[in-house]
């Protein structure tokens, strides 16, 4: 594959970055890619995996001279990284991010953006509950979307080049402005990881129940809601608290219809119930049509030994 | 192996009865496994694929000698399919089920267990999103739980050989009173369940977000809620239906907390926030370090091309 920036940086060192690190690297689109993680221990780590062709010890000297900057912390600290490198940055350079969460990251960054920087948002749809340097690998973004959120009369070339970079890692890549994004990643995934984590911490608590009881049966469904609810808490925090009021209007949607199922079995409308179970059938066939998810019986995880 | 059973009858054929058959083959438990369905289609569908090693066109047939009859019907049916067959029951045979609830399967067989018939029921904590004779496999309960819930002064040989049958096919087995059960079933399965059919109905059903969308960008969670929100319609409408008041109460817990978690993020209240969420990651560990998950990220999707 042809390369599409000589020079790349990662502000931030994780899950993400690392995997697009990888990818990066699989395909050959960057020439050198510099890095730089707030600690000191995520940089050691990094420099023993080789994570980046060079680690920095400060923000400034990783973005110096780099053709892309790529915000790779959480939500919460976009605008306080943008801030940092905004002097450091090249004239002519791109920044983007892979935040999960588009308006509030917009407002945080832009008024950071120096007058002849692009600053294109961004945000990969695929992540898995692991976090941290070693947990990325290349596969990650093979066949998952990318979102590109331009702004308001975002450059289209930097536009391209960037969609450029996120195919080459294997991505499929879309455009969509940024109250549409934080809707739908409200209903695909924000709601969804709340629910979770909600479920998970009641179990725990459950008196009754024991945690070991929890954990011994959990094959019968819950294990899935676990596998979300292990995901990044710092990460999560600054999402729902940055895509507050999509998520709280999807919570109130999911309430409702909860209601509505649980005065079904308290009154004993089995047909309401069967109607709704075989409406949500045609969704994950839907899913796996597309290439999103895997067809075999509990994610394959029941044809191994 | 051991044979446990010389004759077993099978009462609906599903993904359970047909798990349990090539289980029960690989480690060679049982002499002859008969098989009943009500649905022709489903008997034809078992001779084909070799599900049994002799389907039965009634009940009444199927059952006739056996040592050992299995009710693997939904658990709303329970009742009249054992009022069916019991008058062909044969003296010093069990009757077992494979139901997800079990004080309401145990309220709707005892009264048509005929005297000498010994009633114990189980729950094997298996499945997947699958439903039908064809989904089964003999993998499906290897290192997973079988819950047998033994009704009063229920003979201890009898429970011994129907525990020997289910470790035979690869299951961890414990015991557990039906009361206990469908509490820590309405925990790991019921409620989680319900919580995900409800989120993927709300997301086919928002106008503003295309179905497409969902499915597209499903990868960010969602898609693990619409796995279990495939499951079999009938089954778990009867399920819901069975165990209303364990269901019911933890979904009142649930909504409970999901409300203090909304006012958190209404709040913007992280620290609330963060706590919850690293609590919840500890009973991952928990379910991967007992063996009933795999650690591999995205439940080894990721790894896969």
């Amino acid at each position: 594959m042809t390369q599409v920036y000589d020079r790349v940086a990662f502000i931030g060192l994780g899950l993400i970055a690392s995997s697009l690190f990888w990818a990066s690297k699989r395909a050959g689109l960057v020439g050198e890619i510099t890095g730089y993680a707030r600690s000191a221990e995520t940089r050691d780590t990094a420099r023993e995996i080789g994570l980046c062709d060079r680690v920095c010890d400060t923000a400034a000297e990783a973005v110096e001279g780099a053709d892309l900057v790529i915000l790779c912390v959480p939500v919460g600290v976009m605008g306080a990284v943008a801030a940092e490198i905004a002097p450091y940055l090249k004239r002519g350079a791109t920044i983007s991010d892979v935040g999960s969460v588009k308006a509030d990251v917009i407002a945080q960054v832009a008024p950071h953006v120096p007058e002849g920087v692009h600053f294109i948002p961004a945000h990969p749809l695929a992540g898995t509950e692991h976090s941290g340097p070693r947990s990325g690998f290349a596969e990650l973004f093979d066949n998952r979307w990318t979102l590109i959120v331009p702004v308001e009369n975002a450059d289209r070339v930097a536009v391209a080049r960037l969609r450029a970079l996120w195919e080459g890692t294997g991505a499929l890549v879309d455009e969509m402005d940024a109250e549409h994004h934080d809707l739908v990643l409200a209903v695909t995934s924000h709601a969804p990881h709340l629910i979770a984590y909600t479920m998970v911490g009641v179990a725990d608590d459950l008196q009754r129940v024991t945690d070991e009881e929890v954990i011994q049966y959990s094959a019968t469904g819950f294990r899935d809601f676990t596998r979300i609810a292990a995901s990044d808490p710092t990460m999560w925090r600054d999402v729902f608290l940055s895509n507050k009021d999509a998520t709280l209007e999807i919570l109130g949607r999911f309430t409702e219809e909860l209601f509505a199922l649980q005065r079904a079995i308290r009154q004993g409308d089995g047909d309401h119930l069967h109607a709704y179970f075989t409406r949500t059938r045609a969704i994950r066939r839907g899913i796996i049509e597309a290439g999103q998810d895997t067809d075999e019986p509990n994610f394959g995880r029941g044809a191994k030994k």
